[in-house]
């Protein structure tokens, strides 16, 4: 018998928390879950995991809690990590997270690997699944001898299709704030040999259009570092390095509105927020002029037409009303924020999908170097408000590397992510043919000359 | 008799020393001069005052020269100024400085007043000029019982017009960096009592043309925080309020071109930079295509005309030249800089000049409340490469004060700026009848409808 302890019972551990109690109807593994709210982890718990009041910050609980299982799964915010991981380091437990490595974690690696640990890191879904599904076909590529030219990546979180008439095709479907942070600083990376360097207030205009059979086309903008990813996945020499996000075709034009104004700002308190109107927000970018009305001098501006796609999604979500914005506060990007909530809050009916696709160049060693390119995709939906689709491809990676670690199957040790095929081939297995993830693959024939 | 020290001998200090050199040639003033290049500081003295190696974190050295004099101007970098401060607090001496009040000198304010002491600091020229004609206007205004209701106020650095065929009209006359960093953050003012917000990426696209009466026309561009000129000026309640930077007309189209690039970023330090020519660091920002030249991928990126003003502005300043940076590491706003200084660094035979223009609004309490317009504008050349227009304004003023403090003339006592007439009038008076500053001022009544 095997016991887990789960710290975190929010949104997003809803399906692994479900995934978890699998495990203990199954094999009769023991599940615990902490979080601040016991009443929260009881209901989830469902009365086969033993649910309890946990306050990080509390060492001694921490420990004992620690103390008590074999393996750790941290959903909490990513700083408090680190109180977790020393604790695992002190009683010899293993540790899963779907959060970044960062560089107090790769410390512990020596440690952990003498004890005999697992530390594994970064098993959600971004990063995760793309780690996971990348590094499945860049492996292969490689295994059969040929030459990795070109990775390009992208994830997007988004609405699935709905009758509802949203021109934007978007809702906030998990971090409204990071989406309205999104592509802030600067974007690098690496296109025909070249570093490539996008500012931000150019991104949203450097967008891509891919078509992933049976879903339609989506549109890509570039994320912040790309560069970071040579040496994660042992890329250098690589010609093409990109990885991006995904929203519906039309969207960037009119969020690029949005960062042209200035309002997607987030470095400074804003006055008289209290009384701001949604339609005052967007004057306060724009100059005075008493005889025209915002609309106009936002289209003048931005050189919008009146009656085009981009005014009507603009119009759509309200920024031009005269309804109080409703904070007592704020940055620009924080009342932007609270602005698109109003209509970008998923209702009961809404469902959210995630769709991530890698386009992989390589030269065919086997076959005259001739250029292949292979498109991979991974598509799931989500299946109601509790079971998302961000629900489930954070929760369940890091619910099956969970298992996969206390059946003895995963043999690497230290802080790791999952980037072996140990980890990345069963726990895709599982996702495709337990929960139903969409993955395809296909092969392109570069033209020749 | 008097006694004065001066630490900082370098360039902007050049016309302040020989300002000091008159003291000691009319009154017998003793001046000294501190400076880490005793050589330059004794050179500078002309024999008439004592140069010295000076190390302003040798603490005892500090004191006992400090303790020597009756006045120290610090020309230090504003970092030093505490040490200063904290040494005249000890001896009780005087302190004059150009630089912008922080909260660590605030806080000396009292200690200052209690021991009669004037701690006079931002008496150069913005800050410093730019106080005091602002405060002449507006005390006027005020005395006659009108009411400010606007205050717009430009200044700018500039080459004196020349023969050179260089169309930007523009060289750096003082920090490049910070001429290259300029108005990065996000800009802030109020207009007809609006606050208004400008994003940097679009700051250099929001400009408007100022015509000088003999001096001709200037376009400029806001710079980034008009608010605290709400408190410094006791302006709280003003509908529009706005300060800005002078440059010729056409500057700031051609300047948004690296703007837009991201080639100003000073975030991030590139890569490959020892090899690197100005071509590819121009390209680095721009899309992949084989078939293109750098130039027409630069146009198509950013809708310019190949043969228009701003290409031509572009070529001639060397961006698309082979030639290798030389640089050895850099941010994109170093690179940059590095770039231009290479025909924007000022020639023996370039002279600069200092451009300053006010405009206020006010409606005339004694003539019906109509509302008039008073503009009031300071123009300075060099004469020389040493006795640039930068060393003038910012030397002058600190010269004069020091005087008038050293005379008895200056009741103020604390932490204070010129913003006081017993100050401004002074110091303006001196500036515009001895050193040849064209101030000129004008009054426009408002049309009324």
């Amino acid at each position: 018998m095997k016991n887990i302890l789960l710290l975190g019972a929010g949104q997003s551990a809803s399906t692994l928390i479900q995934y978890l109690l699998t495990l203990n109807d199954a094999n009769g593994w023991q599940i615990a879950i902490g979080d601040v709210n016991a009443e929260l982890a009881n209901k989830k718990g469902e009365g086969k995991a033993r649910g309890f009041a946990f306050n990080v910050t509390n060492v001694a609980q921490l420990e004992e809690e620690v103390g008590k299982v074999d393996l750790v799964i941290s959903m909490l915010p990513a700083r408090f990590h680190m109180a977790v991981a020393n604790a695992c380091l002190k009683f010899s437990k293993h540790l899963v997270t779907a959060s970044y490595v960062n560089t107090e974690m790769r410390e512990l690696d020596e440690e952990a690997k003498r004890k005999g640990l697992v530390f594994l890191n970064e098993c959600g879904l971004d990063p995760g699944i793309d780690h996971m599904s990348a590094m499945q076909v860049i492996d292969q590529i490689r295994n059969n001898g040929n030459e990795l030219i070109g990775f390009e990546s992208f994830t997007g979180g988004l609405l699935a299709p709905t009758d509802e008439e949203n021109p934007w095709k978007y809702k906030f479907t998990w971090n409204s704030r990071n989406v309205v942070l999104a592509g802030q600083g600067v974007v690098k990376f690496i296109q025909e040999g070249r570093y490539k360097f996008i500012p931000y207030h150019r991104l949203f205009r450097r967008t891509e259009i891919v078509h992933i059979p049976k879903y339609g086309e989506f549109e890509g903008y570039a994320n912040r570092d790309s560069l970071q990813y040579l040496d994660v996945y042992n890329l250098r020499g690589i010609k093409t390095l990109y990885r991006g996000t995904f929203r519906r075709p039309g969207f960037s034009k009119a969020w690029n509105i949005f960062v042209q104004l200035g309002a997607t700002d987030d470095s400074f308190q804003m006055e008289d927020v209290e009384t701001m109107t949604h339609r005052q927000f967007i004057n306060s970018f724009l100059s005075y002029n008493p005889h025209d009305s915002v609309e106009l001098k936002l289209a003048h501006y931005l050189n919008l037409d009146m009656q085009g796609e981009i005014m009507h999604k603009l119009k759509w979500v309200g920024i031009f009303s005269d309804e109080l914005v409703g904070l007592k506060e704020g940055t620009p990007a924080q009342i932007l924020e609270a602005i698109l909530r109003k209509k970008w809050t998923l209702s009961s009916q809404d469902k959210d999908m995630i769709v991530m696709w890698h386009k992989f160049n390589y030269i065919d060693k086997n076959n005259n170097n001739r250029e292949t390119e292979i498109h991979s995709s991974i598509v799931t939906m989500g299946e109601n408000t509790t079971h998302t689709a961000m629900s489930k491809t954070v929760g369940l990676p890091l619910g099956i590397a969970s298992k996969l670690i206390l059946e003895g199957k995963v043999k690497s040790r230290g802080v790791i992510i999952p980037i072996v095929k140990e980890l990345y081939e069963p726990i895709l297995t599982e996702l495709s043919e337990d929960f139903g993830f969409d993955f395809t693959e296909s092969c392109v024939l570069t033209p020749q000359e």
